[in-house]
């Protein structure tokens, strides 16, 4: 809370409401670091307060304070002024010092932050963390909604799986049994039918009891389906949206990107794209064990994100491998990956607009097409083609941030071990 | 999908593609109407191409055409140019007729229309209304962002219950007990011990087995949390909220308030506040039998709505009826409720901001603070005064649209019968 009563204005008055990040005494003079708003605020006490230095002593780091003095400008201090207080008035002491620094140091584990979550987020990285993902998630609402993209939101609760039944959170909603959507796939296909251009931001829920630097059981994802365009045109569509948010990011997040000592990586030409026999090709010219068909795993992304670099998409995968509503091209699918070094990012196809087909895709799978009634009977009013794809928003984070633990770009994370605070 | 390849000038080669709305023919001429991007766009063919016309007769609504073609430019078209079309072709054939015509008329139950929602979306009311939910939380992000405000996004998968164990709905979390959330307020509490600012606009889940036209299971929700400020702030910012986001929706949704044929109410001055004592002499002056202490139900909301009509707040509540985390008052609460005549669309307050008074105020509601340790721990570390609201989007989106059943603004609307599509 800032008010500047006269303006910007050496001498004017001014009341601030902040929390202290540090305190420095050197001899007769004060200088304390308060966070206004996320910013670092200066507020200089000098000898003749002798009543004030006292009691700014007593204070503790952490500690809720309202301010009231007198700007001083001096290019000094952080935002070119500093406070002279007149009073300070404790709103809500500290009690407690927790066991990190503001602005850095060693930090304790991952998990002993996390049971004082809202503390650490005091951190001056984290805070450059949570604005650079609000500047993302803008970015990324401007580009889209710029190119007549339209905003939806589908329930998060569900009757059946989406993609097959697998690490679905079961719900009881009422009488009944329902799920925890874990992709809004079926759902964003269908709006298409009447909006042809839509895109969802939301949580997504998987119940994969397997605890990585890399995944969460909810995550933040960015949706994106439209009509008429096929796999290739969806491709160049979200290699024009992260190169849009990269430069957002770079030039608007700035500050951020210095709390964190991080360089942003923006592509420069186009993103290269490989096929999934190229990929295959390359990781057997490295000498590793592997066959036409199978998955690429940790070891093999590794291997494929040493040699690719940055930012890159694969291709063409297998048929076998991709989901049921991906568009077949023979033993192939109209599908792809978008990778940073050996991180999946995003994952798109063309889908199957024909019932038909659809119908027997999902018996190829093993599903039951009675449990997609509700999604096949749609197809019956003229389907348009369409392709899409889904963005891991948390990851995408871990890439712009350069952390390596996915938790750390999210506020309160979800995992096999974590459901608190 | 439209390509001028031309730009667009008389004569100049285009392709289009989208579904068909409606179909006219007199005598050698054919008019049809697609659906492309959401908007309008004719296609006529003339008498001397026969082939066209014929294949014109044959395509049913709704169908997904791809139309190549020249532009003629006309006044008398929708987007003030139509298509003589070369070629059509059906990339999608409807195979059913929707019992519904996209332009209105008489309106089958809204539940035969959800079991095809997708379709029910096609008509140009119910686009209409998902295009204005678009802009109406693209306006709060930018009110909220401009005036500092950081958006966060909060799990949804939580361990306990926020406001007192009513209304959830459980969830088997790997081995563990777990519920939906109905509300992010404590985490949003906790976060402007870093942020100071912050809002969030997510899904909320209530187990509330009712079903009235203005209550769903899975709702959306702006919050919005600020420090260093109490109701009174707090009402203020909503207010001003309000006011800014109905102002650009009568800019920005033009068309759409008029495909709705609905006059939007812009509040003109102050929006009145009264006590929640003055609420209760007025509908004792009317007649109404209610006393002091009582809540305000669906009658008595009902008259007090016809009564202050439009916005009004209603204030200072008694504490009994609020949950433990707002402030008190004495016997009253420092708290509000933002009504449009008797429909409730949101409800704030004041904050308990010291550990000491929010255990005191559990505790007299019946709950266990150990439930709460998680929460209440970070208080030990300078929790600054704060205070928020939150704002129902759909019941919100009601009075924009003027619609009387909140199904109406939800794509896939959840309630106690209702759990697909």
């Amino acid at each position: 809370m800032l008010k500047l009563k006269e303006g910007l204005k050496e001498g004017g008055r001014v009341v601030a409401g902040g929390w202290l990040a540090s305190k420095r005494v050197q001899g007769d003079i004060a200088f304390l670091v308060l966070f206004e708003s996320g910013k670092e605020l200066q507020v200089t006490i000098k000898g003749d307060n002798k009543r004030l230095l006292e009691k700014a002593e007593k204070i503790r780091e952490h500690s809720s304070l309202i301010v009231e003095g007198t700007i001083h400008l001096t290019e000094k201090a952080p935002r070119g002024y500093e406070i002279y207080p007149t009073k300070i008035r404790i709103v809500s002491p500290a009690k407690k010092i927790p066991p990190f620094h503001v602005y850095g140091g060693n930090l304790p584990s991952i998990d002993k932050r996390l049971d004082i979550r809202a503390v650490d987020l005091r951190r001056v990285k984290a805070m450059a963390i949570f604005k650079l993902r609000h500047l993302l998630l803008k970015s990324c609402r401007e580009f889209l909604s710029k190119r007549g993209f339209i905003e939806v939101q589908t329930s998060k609760i569900i009757s059946s799986a989406t993609e097959g039944g697998a690490a679905l959170f079961p719900i009881m909603y009422y009488d009944k049994e329902a799920f925890l959507a874990q992709s809004p796939q079926l759902y964003k296909e269908q709006l298409i039918m009447a909006f042809e251009k839509v895109f969802e931001i939301g949580p997504i829920f998987r119940a994969e009891p397997f605890r990585t630097l890399r995944h969460l059981s909810e995550a933040f994802s960015l949706d994106v389906e439209q009509a008429f365009v096929d796999y290739r045109e969806i491709m160049d569509l979200l290699e024009e949206l992260v190169k849009y948010v990269l430069t957002e990011i770079a030039n608007e997040g700035k500050e951020e990107l210095k709390d964190l000592r991080y360089e942003l990586e923006i592509p420069e030409g186009p993103i290269p794209r490989i096929t999934y026999d190229q990929a295959i090709e390359i990781l057997q010219g490295k000498g590793i064990e592997v066959n036409w068909g199978d998955d690429l795993g940790t070891k093999e992304l590794e291997v494929l994100g040493s040699e690719m670099n940055g930012y890159y998409f694969i291709t063409d995968w297998p048929l076998s491998l991709k989901p049921f509503y991906i568009m077949p091209k023979g033993r192939l699918s109209e599908s792809f990956d978008l990778m940073y070094k050996d991180l999946e990012l995003s994952s798109g196809g063309t889908r199957i607009h024909r019932k038909s087909l659809l119908v027997k895709r999902l018996k190829e799978q093993g599903l039951k097409p009675k449990g997609f009634d509700y999604h096949l009977r749609v197809f019956d009013y003229g389907m348009p083609p369409h392709a899409g794809f889904g963005l891991g928003i948390d990851r995408f984070m871990m890439v712009i941030t350069g952390v390596n633990n996915i938790r750390e770009v999210v506020l309160y994370p979800r995992d096999v071990r974590r459901l608190i605070p």
